[in-house]
């Protein structure tokens, strides 16, 4: 008894909703995210779709309508969100995926290969740092080894909190189609409620750690200290400054203080860098030249510095044909094909060999990772038609 | 049986003690802060001394050895840390103190006024953000109504954890004189190891909120972004500037970023400025300055920003005519009275009308607030000379 796009939105609404921001917590494993996934495993059911998982917390709800053999196309998203974010980055693409398929059954189209949707676990990174976990896990693009000692800032590990071991969940997909809310203003700029993904800009993650000296914040004379503050106060300032001149992105939007003391100099600083760039040596180049301000400001405050690459990820050149396959000959013209600074599982896919699209949806403001995301009832149902007529195109 | 001040010292060591950094976690009406008051009523049992408590926590061990009657003379301080500290600020005057009196009772000093070793609780200010909570309640610079309300970073309330109501523990209190170890390096400058207070700069906190709007920390353009980190980067450079520059204090120590997700720019920061300045004036233009430019960069990033006084202290003068008569006529020559910039109970009971004073113990590097926190046994030793001098001075 399948619902519409509109009557699931509204049943996700409140689950991991701030009543103070309004904004979302859906980290992997909480009682959010379990809340999510207990309500894939119901729209699956309400639709007979076989659900299958596997063993790091990814799922995919399959339609076999046909006799199989042929190669399986998915589509879908991730349901757990940044630390206070949007209703619609991750869950858009899962809940699309179901309405979609809702609407091929209504129109009598059977595929002639699988059909499956797709939900990759901690696509955000926020709880255990590294962004498309799960896709990561499932490619073998990160090993098991490696992210079982993945831990949460309460210490717990990854290894902890889901089984491991090898993932076969991907066997047999040809084709990973990820619908999307757009995080940017290019379709705004456009006029236009859809588009395809071109690729996604390189991207790196890097921890920041300035040690200083603890010191008495009314005693100590300014020239006598190594006030670890200044350098990383700095070092934001240079960081943004850079990305501004050359056209790039960096964000320190996460930071640690020791001891975390009003009247005490701190001990050490460590804060966390998040680059994008144009291309590999772009972003190279910008975070040489924010170490090496910083690296001159520690020299002059006294303290020490280093920086350590937490995550980096070349860009991903999504398959052209795909994309223009996906994207020509529609009753509103061709879709544009636009470049997105964002990660996704759809870049990690396409990274590891599965040929991979993603359809954006209009954020009219552009605002995304944060309680303000938004997009109009009006292009999501839009996005649910295109993905609808991706899935006929691709597995009919 | 009294314990000599190493023993003593030795049996402190162990107690709240990080074995990471070497620094102590002595917040107040924790295990390790408790585990201190009982230790302090051990010694004031195996002394006979009369163990006093009023309803916020603070404590005094009372050697009534006359008929009573005259005004009595306070010793002590505290036994608080701030988060990762010392062992010195704060202990070391409560454990000189009860050293103080083995000596004279040794001595056959028998004081003609009751003398009371004093430890005021949360003088620093870690748990419940006031400095001298427990001076201030005990003296009513601060009203239980207020303190009540505090709340700790965890949520709990000041309210909760003490019974309040109304202290009479210095009822016929004459005269406070604490014992300190120095918290810079005027001391070292001299070659002396034993100084008198003459003052206590003023003193202000102030909490410093910055909201902006988050976002992705990729896909947004950095003209696009109202980031409220940038505005604090500059207010944090610009505070250590003006400080300097002007020959006053002015730190950045503790911060809180929200969401605090490496891949969104934040919503908001919130960040807590302590400065401390020569004069009330000195105070006024140095914070009217860094908010000033505070400002100025707020604009520019499109961010709001609000500087809200969490706690302002004027300029403590000392009882000039006690420190004289303190620091004159020793076997080294007379004491020096020097200015410091740190708070302490004794400011506050000056402030509330207790003619008060204080002793410095020379501290080697100047360091406080910090593990490396330290002075010399010999420097100790001398502190507890000085301080049982000061009771025979002024008790019998």
């Amino acid at each position: 008894m399948p619902d519409d796009f509109e009557r699931m939105w509204a049943e996700l609404a409140p689950i991991g909703r701030s009543a103070g921001s309004g904004g979302y917590f859906r980290q992997p494993f909480t009682a959010a995210e379990q809340e999510l996934r207990a309500w894939f495993d119901e729209q699956a059911a309400a639709r007979d779709l076989r659900v299958e998982e596997d063993p790091f917390g990814n799922a995919v709800a399959w339609w076999e309508p046909g006799p199989g053999g042929l190669s399986r196309l998915l589509v879908g998203s991730h349901l757990d969100s940044v630390l206070d974010g949007g209703a619609y980055d991750g869950p858009l693409g899962v809940v699309s995926s179901f309405a979609a398929l809702d609407r091929l059954r209504a129109r009598g189209v059977v595929p002639t290969r699988p059909v499956g949707v797709a939900a990759f676990v901690e696509e955000e990174g926020s709880r255990f740092g590294l962004a498309c976990l799960g896709s990561r896990l499932a490619t073998g693009a990160t090993t098991w080894a490696v992210a079982r000692e993945l831990r949460d800032r309460d210490g717990t590990a990854f290894g902890d909190v889901v089984a491991g071991g090898v993932s076969d969940l991907l066997d047999g997909v040809g084709c990973y189609v990820e619908l999307h809310v757009e995080q940017g203003r290019d379709l705004v700029d456009r006029g236009r409620a859809i588009g395809v993904a071109s690729r996604i800009w390189p991207h790196g993650r890097y921890r920041v750690d300035i040690a200083g000296t603890a010191n008495h914040a009314g005693t100590t004379r300014m020239e006598d200290r190594r006030d670890p503050m200044l350098t990383y106060a700095m070092t934001a300032l240079a960081a943004n400054k850079q990305a501004r001149v050359t056209g790039q992105r960096a964000t320190f939007g996460r930071l640690e203080t020791s001891p975390n003391s009003t009247n005490s100099v701190p001990s050490a600083v460590t804060a966390w860098l998040d680059v994008r760039a144009e291309t590999d040596a772009h972003l190279a180049d910008l975070v040489a030249t924010i170490t090496r301000q910083a690296e001159e400001r520690a020299e002059r405050d006294g303290t020490t510095l280093t920086v350590t690459a937490e995550s980096v990820s070349g860009a991903t050149e999504f398959d052209a044909d795909l994309a223009a396959r996906i994207a020509a000959d529609h009753a509103e013209g061709d879709w544009p094909v636009i470049a997105t600074q964002a990660g996704h599982d759809a870049g990690i896919l396409s990274a590891r060999g599965f040929p991979s699209a993603m359809l954006f949806v209009r954020n009219p403001t552009g605002v995304s990772h944060s309680p303000a995301e938004h997009a109009e009832v009006a292009d999501c149902l839009a996005g649910v038609d295109a993905l609808a007529e991706t899935i006929e195109r691709l597995a009919t």
